[in-house]
């Protein structure tokens, strides 16, 4: 399957445009590092110089390049960059890498020259890379455009997406010393035209990735991305690290749901939804890229370790539980194998401890047996250097083991010099190794968290809903019954006379609430009056709220007050729906009520929501757990609450026009739950 | 100032028993290690065959050891130490490192053997480092009493004291690689005798030591330990790795403090407490490490942010945040300066990005006016290698504007082959390098936490107060008032007759509680009524809880019902104490009624606590937080709440058989606060 932006991937033949014979100019490394690449198809230089590079002409002109061409570099001057791509279009390139800097990065001269390069792109067809990247690169194929000091990057599994071509740079060179390879690199630039997202899908066809490592500072199309990422995550792992956590300010918001959803809970949602293990920090995100690229998957979480110290297994035991995972129980036989082969002052329970006296045929043994154990999914090995080994006997001992089995060991690999010859041994039959245990089962996390994403089923976006149309957005009722959610009659009561026929209607206990299109947060001005059971205090509960809060707050305009039937006790949640700017419908729940905002016991999941999606949301707030009942709360419908989730979740999905939509609260009942006050903001 | 364990740090002459030519024996290395350490005191060496070892004569009796010789390092059969030790108290040897293993650590055998030996040094007065561990190392003095493989570590300021000779050695070998030093190690392996609490000042002595950094599984005496800590973080930074966190099962627990407050609690309050930095990693402990040695500490926290690439600035901004640093304002001035500079592309706004085309001078310059500016306390530089430039020549350039300063400089030196140069060179120069962002603005968080110690008082365990005794502990009320915490009195009424007598004497409106031995959680069983306004509610009430609770729990013995003065509205919050079995009174304070350990809205501190730590905790909560109100929640008496911390926290010092004491609720009123319901478990 071939896509316009193939050639950027697999070209037939590419043109340095800007090839220079001065080692020092950009121009020239591009030139060489095609070359020394080792690509196997067409490489052609133009220059404004005539001459040769390489043993190969220097063309002047674009139009006498031979064929085939299909992808050109640009390291020309910033200004001329729309001619050339004019001249690529008219020699029948589609595709051009522009490594110069200089457009939208600098200011609103640059950008609207980058703009002029995009009108002119798209109206001849051609795909752009960058500008301002350092292009791209394949260690299999292989083929190098970039103009990075050589040698290229080892050969390895993990592929590296890039908006920053200097972390790219950084990385290739830091690699290099960790021992470990790429499979492609991408620096994508100003993302002018070609983004993550159309590379993301790109990349993960090529067989040598096993695991995609994402650098990200933004994201350009929210939707696509999630959309694009959840299909590549079905069947190979993607890692992002998405920095710029703190940069955005606080915006105005209309509901509480509005200003708890930063940017960031709408990325961790998405990263969520796609399937993407969001990476704190770089190091993190190598470290687990080396573990998936090279590690089966386990079955479960229950994790054994290996060791010949105390205390290195102690920090093992701390970091698995930090990493949401369990210390395996070790099945009577294992038990017993293991101590009729150690001595008796070792330790055979999980972690299994061999003493300092170890040797390598005591870390295979043990290994062996445990990943025989049926209750063992994976084994964390802890490998300082032994006081009486070689560290490379060990490991050459334990490599065989592990190649027999179907299950993840990753080695905590403790020291340097003395280790160093081990390390490449580990490497070399690609067993990943950790210079500390918290690394180690912090990339056991990762594989498990893999593998339950590979069982959990995502509702995706696409999933056809039956749309649910109402005559005007305006009556929540009718829109929220639509949907399944239960509400209770809200009418206003503009004096006395209506506030008595109304009660009349809906019977006693009432809630009286003011009507005001000023006032935000009525309970925070005594707007909200609850459990009045007869006429009497009724009419006196409306004179005294309506006078305290119009001398109180004399610019707001009252339209009287709105009554509504009370319904009875149970549990209070706040379910909310924020459109955010780059992912669409950001799903809130939470501990509701007048406090979410400072307690923030509260989780987001995009929209659309499937049972075991709002499941999960729910179980991480506390207000979520106590459904279920705790002390002397009693239980209530803990499914009404997840229903309801979903199907606001729907509602938004369906009604692009509703912005922000904030129940708060929903009461849980001991069977179904009732929104109680609800908002909503529509699209201006 | 010399102790009884001075002659482990500097002794006048060591004594090898156990020294052996063969090269495979622990007995050689130790013989090797002391000599090629460069040790210029007296060697000796003791073995069962007389001969030679390194040009010394082998003793085959420690009588005949000449003076001076005042350390002993056994390498001994096990069953052989008891012997050892009386033989060096013989020799008038007072100081004994057992590097032997096979006593507590094997089981009860081992166990036994272990006390006999500290019996016995006990009472030959001779002091005992180990068994099970691997000894001292000192670079300066220099001395090396371990058996590792040469050659020593490099010279540094940091000293490390570890629990684990594993690790130890693993620790040594990775910091030649990442290049840093020590200035002193020392195992303490089984700490029969010398624990971590003796050495910590010992090692705190020495002119070399900048910074300890400490690995704990375990604390020997935590209120020593807590008292010795906190005098030497008054002079030099402590780190501490604590691992097994997740080891202890939970205990029965008499109260909501007992339920929260594991042993993970205690220690993280007793490091606050002693001023210790607390890491979560190793590699995170010596990257704190390393600044702490090499840079002056900042006046605040507001840094700023040099960087020649966009993406690893923005990086470095998050992590500051996450490590509760600041992004600086620049001044006007120094905006003003970066823009005349720096070409008009540059980012002249903190994080200062100078664009890839960066110069050593540029960055020097930058740097510079960045150290100027009086609103940055601190820098961190993004170096990844310059694409036109070689990095150790920006190294050089900046070295020269860092050592003018009296700030924190710490660089995120990103590669590895291209930048190894530079890095030597900011090692040369004491300026600790990360190869990511994350872990330089960790360094910088760490330098602003000590800073930040040195200026924060401390209530400390030794303060004087006023001891209040009561007559007896078991009337609550008397004790909590002599301390001047306000209850509210509560009496028993036993049958009808009672409750309209106590009724009477208190007035209404009141609050009835059931009063049983048996039952805990009184609200979980309706045993709690609020806003008894009337005699005839009261009397119905009474009937009403005591049939209901009979007929629920027909085993619990109920003795009436206790009855209370209803307190005006207020915010209501728990203050506990439980005494830790190592550390003592443990405070907690937080959310509080029924949902305290669903919620976990709580902080906890060691007692004694003075009005800052007492603020601090407070704030810690959203409990705490709301205090001073939030939205329509109307702002209480918060200094109310900490005089009642603090109070409580000294009512706990001064009475050792007060196992726990919780308020749940004390409710923080207008003006005051007054302890509502409150529960004590006396020492058994």
């Amino acid at each position: 399957m071939t896509s316009s932006i193939t050639p950027f991937f697999s070209p037939k033949g590419v043109v340095v445009i800007g090839a220079s014979t001065s080692p020092e100019k950009l121009g020239y490394g591009v030139a060489r590092n095609l070359i020394q690449s080792g690509y196997r198809g067409a490489i052609h230089f133009v220059s404004q110089k005539s001459g040769a590079l390489f043993d190969r002409p220097l063309y002047t002109n674009l139009d006498d390049v031979p064929d085939p061409v299909d992808l050109a570099i640009l390291i020309v001057p910033t200004q001329s960059t729309p001619q050339t791509i004019e001249d690529c279009a008219k020699r029948g390139i589609k595709a051009a890498i522009i490594v110069s800097s200089g457009f939208r990065e600098v200011g609103a001269e640059g950008a609207a020259l980058e703009a002029q390069c995009v009108e002119l792109a798209r109206k001849h067809g051609v795909r752009l890379l960058g500008p301002n990247c350092i292009g791209t690169l394949d260690t299999h194929l292989p083929l190098d455009t970039t103009f990075l000091q050589p040698p290229m990057p080892a050969q390895g599994g993990i592929a590296f997406v890039s908006h920053s071509g200097a972390f790219c740079a950084a990385i290739i060179d830091w690699a290099r010393e960790q021992g470990f390879g790429f499979s492609q690199i991408v620096s994508l630039g100003n993302q002018a035209d070609v983004n993550e997202t159309d590379v993301l899908p790109e990349v993960a066809k090529d067989e040598h990735t096993k695991v995609i490592a994402l650098y990200m500072e933004s994201v350009s199309d929210g939707v696509k991305f999630v959309q694009a990422a959840s299909e590549v995550t079905k069947h190979k792992p993607v890692i992002a690290l998405k920095v710029g956590r703190f940069e955005a300010g606080q915006k105005a918001a209309a509901s509480h749901t509005g200003a708890l959803a930063g940017s960031e809970a709408a990325f961790d949602a998405a990263f969520a939804k796609a399937g993407i293990l969001r990476a704190d920090t770089a190091e993190q995100m190598f470290d687990w890229a080396r573990a998936l690229e090279n590690c089966p998957l386990p079955r479960g979480k229950r994790m054994a370790i290996l060791t010949n110290a105390g205390g290195p297994g102690v920090i093992a035991a701390d970091s698995l539980e930090t990493n949401g995972l369990l210390l395996s129980q070790l099945t009577e036989s294992t038990l017993k194998a293991l101590t009729n082969y150690l001595p008796p002052s070792a330790s055979v329970h999980n972690p299994v401890d061999m003493l300092a006296s170890a040797s390598p045929d005591a870390y295979a043994t043990c290994l062996n047996l445990l990943l025989q154990d049926e209750n063992v999914d994976g084994v964390l090995v802890i490998l300082p250097p032994p006081p009486m080994y070689k560290t490379e006997e060990v490991a050459k001992a334990m490599i065989e083991v592990i190649s027999k089995f179907e299950k993840p060991v990753v080695i905590a690999l403790m020291g340097s010099t003395l280790v160093e010859e081990a390390r490449k041994t580990f490497q070399r039959a690609n067993i990943p190794t950790y210079p500390f245990p918290e690394r180690a089962a912090s990339a056991l996390g990762a594989l498990a968290r893999r593998a339950k994403h590979l069982t959990t089923e995502h509702a995706e976006s696409t999933e056809t809903q039956k749309r649910i149309s109402v005559a005007s957005l305006a009556d929540l009722d009718e829109l929220l019954t639509a949907y399944g959610i239960q509400t209770i009659p809200i009418k206003l009561a503009r004096d006395e006379n209506e506030v008595t026929a109304i009660a009349d209607e809906l019977g006693y206990p009432l809630v009286m609430k003011i009507a005001s299109p000023d006032i935000l947060h009525k309970s925070d001005v005594g707007g909200v009056l609850l459990n009045l059971t007869d006429a009497q205090t009724l009419l006196s509960a409306y004179t005294q709220m309506t006078e305290r809060i119009k001398s109180a707050m004399p610019a707001a305009q009252i339209d009287g007050v709105h009554l509504q039937r009370q319904v009875p006790e149970g549990q209070e949640v706040i379910i909310g729906m924020v459109r955010d700017p780059l992912f669409g419908p950001l799903m809130m729940f939470g501990s509701g009520g007048i406090e979410v905002e400072g307690l923030k016991d509260v989780a987001f999941a995009l929209a659309p929501l499937n049972q075991a999606e709002a499941r999960s949301m729910i179980r991480k707030t506390w207000a979520g757990r106590k459904l279920k009942g705790f002390r002397s709360i009693p239980a209530v419908d803990e499914e009404s609450a997840i229903d309801v989730l979903i199907k606001l979740s729907h509602l938004a999905m369906d009604h692009e026009t509703v912005d922000e939509i904030e129940i708060n609260p929903l009461r849980v009942l001991a069977k179904g739950a009732v929104a109680v006050d609800v908002r909503v903001k529509l699209r201006a």
